[in-house]
């Protein structure tokens, strides 16, 4: 095991009703606040009625500002820094998925910081301090609800890139699973591959090869998210189902499953990255692409883990240790494929000839995120496993 | 999945060679700490000095406060509040297990109160505001570094009882796996059996039958310790093997497995803390008899959940659902037992025919902790199942 530091002081409160709960979370944090949600879902279902009634019953004020799209945007959260400003703002209150709890704590970061937000993304400046951040999640998928990251794309230079630091894990999440009862069919998929992909961007890539303890905990989410998923699909009401994707998801990303590890980087984010940012894809649905890609290409070298992962979460137990690490592969891959997403860049509709004009971007997440070892030549070869 | 809060705002810094970095973490804290130490060993092993080399080179006073024994006395915990106030002391730091751990707990709740520190664990009054404690941890057991619980024994009453509150998770605890090197063998066997057993608590002891999420973090989790422990067993110098059970000891108490399961009693502790209490038992020692009795007892009614966990983590699926609970129950019996914890009252020098006498310090625990089912006939008959 790893050398690690583990601290997360993120407050969850967990379970149907909890929604309420929000303002008095909420108070000690800012008396006026920015309410930020996405495209209209919070609102039209009545989600943002109850967070406000419930901010209203705390005596917090705050600044409506909905519109945060799927690859939330650094023009939108630069606009959304101006007015936390302007009208002297304490803290961000996000209601939604990954997108908006993201430039939530972009807003957060900025609002602290004499310079460009953006510098935080491309390790210009460090996040120091930051304004305080509370959330209602409405989308089991990126974790951000129970981290100190967050994604943003630059749409000027086609860059989509991540910020962190211990000042942005929002102060309260709360997590209603009924809150997710309306996402519909391809996002509930999307978000379950993002956390399964978060989970294994630590699994397989841990330097050390001996780490019982931690391959468990996600051998065992792995599992409870691919199947508390088809529940879901099949019943989109079906509360344990939500539960467990959601917290699940929570779990994938907190770092707890990450700690011990040595892991030090994410190269199927990295990979995927540049494909939302240049395609506008969601960022699941391009994990279901790089994702068996890159597992492909590393599992190459070292497959035991692979094989490992196929016996332990699709009971794949026949074969060379080639053989099951290519089958465990294939049956995440067929599952995401079964399920609607795509796991190829044409079924994503990115013609293969794009290939080269992709490297490029990679590369520049790679630079940024010091993984050196992805040059363009190893990085087209993973992206041709796609093809 | 039941409704929950999980807030644990605990810093952990985990691996070898860490140690040095206590002084550091303590500064931020106070300037003038209580040391608290043990029986001795972390003094021999040269653990101390480091502690004190780190806590000069920070600029940290100390008052060295050695001698907390295993199942720690009110007594102590009171004369030490009283040091702790005359001269005037901003933190604790414990250097120790758990008894160490639990005393500053009690230490840092009881320095802030007016009251008798005792009124914490008899529910007379809740733990508010609390000097803040930091640790480095020297037994893989309790999880008390990373929870905001702990245990003493009022041995005028012979009652054991615990005291919790937020204010008493430790704000930094330092894991270095090599300083359990020199824990001895019974040691190494009762703490892996008290972070087994906090995990079964919940798995056994949730009110919702259907959590796959947790059960099958706790299946992992007690596989794993299982497995360390022999590792440890055979060469207790054994980095990887000490650091599962460094980590796991807190994982299984620092309430991730817990969340959710809708688990709102520890029986098994109840059983153990008044056998531990009157006969100055190890905490595990009393745990590796009353585990299998309750599990024994409680899965009369319903042993599905015994039969998944005979399966699951000791890959016993043979004969039918009440055949399966019992083998599962007796392969952790033997495992205990092949190791050299008791499991039955004899074997710790307890007379079967004192059960008569342990049932009221038992039922009084069980009334303190709100557990009214747990009726003196029902104590009486788990009791005698390990006779």
């Amino acid at each position: 095991m790893f050398p690690f530091e583990f601290h997360n002081p993120t407050q969850v409160i967990f379970g149907r009703g909890t929604t309420p709960r929000i303002g008095k979370a909420t108070a000690p944090f800012g008396r006026r606040v920015l309410l930020l949600s996405g495209q209209g879902s919070a609102r039209r279902s009545g989600l943002l009625d109850k967070v406000t009634d419930s901010l209203k019953a705390a005596g917090v004020e705050w600044v409506d500002l909905g519109g945060v799209r799927p690859n939330p945007t650094l023009v939108f959260a630069r606009e959304a820094i101006g007015r936390f400003r302007r009208e002297g703002l304490d803290a961000v209150v996000a209601v939604g998925g990954g997108s908006v709890l993201d430039t939530a704590k972009a807003v957060a970061a900025g609002a602290r910081y004499a310079g460009d937000v953006w510098d935080f993304f491309t390790g210009e400046a460090e996040v120091g301090d930051a304004a305080p951040v509370t959330t209602v999640l409405t989308l089991a998928a990126t974790g951000s609800e129970m981290n100190s990251g967050g994604v943003l794309t630059n749409e000027a230079t086609q860059e989509k890139l991540h910020l962190s630091g211990p000042a942005l894990f929002p102060r309260v999440s709360i997590l209603d699973p009924e809150n997710t009862f309306t996402v519909p069919r391809d996002q509930t998929v999307f978000g379950v591959v993002d956390a399964v992909i978060h989970l294994l961007e630590g699994y397989f890539n841990g330097s050390d090869p001996d780490l019982p303890l931690q391959d468990r905990l996600v051998e065992g989410l792995v599992q409870t998210l691919l199947e508390a998923a088809d529940a879901a699909l099949r019943d989109p009401k079906h509360y344990a189902a939500r539960a467990r994707l959601m917290w699940g998801a929570t779990l994938a990303l907190n770092g707890l499953t990450q700690a011990g590890t040595g892991n030090t980087g994410f190269p199927m984010h990295m990979l995927e990255h540049p494909l939302s940012a240049l395609y506008d894809l969601p960022h699941g649905a391009g994990l279901a692409i790089v994702g068996p890609a890159w597992m492909r290409h590393a599992s190459r070298q070292a497959p035991e883990k692979y094989a490992q992962f196929a016996g332990r979460v699709f009971g794949l137990h026949s074969g060379s240790v080639s053989e099951r690490a290519e089958a465990g592969i294939r049956a995440f891959e067929t599952w995401c494929q079964e399920r609607g997403a795509p796991t190829r860049l044409p079924a994503a509709g990115i013609a293969v000839e794009d290939i080269p004009r992709i490297v490029p971007h990679i590369r520049r997440v790679a630079e940024v995120w010091g993984m050196a070892r992805y040059t363009a030549p190893v990085i087209a070869d993973i992206l041709k496993l796609a093809a």
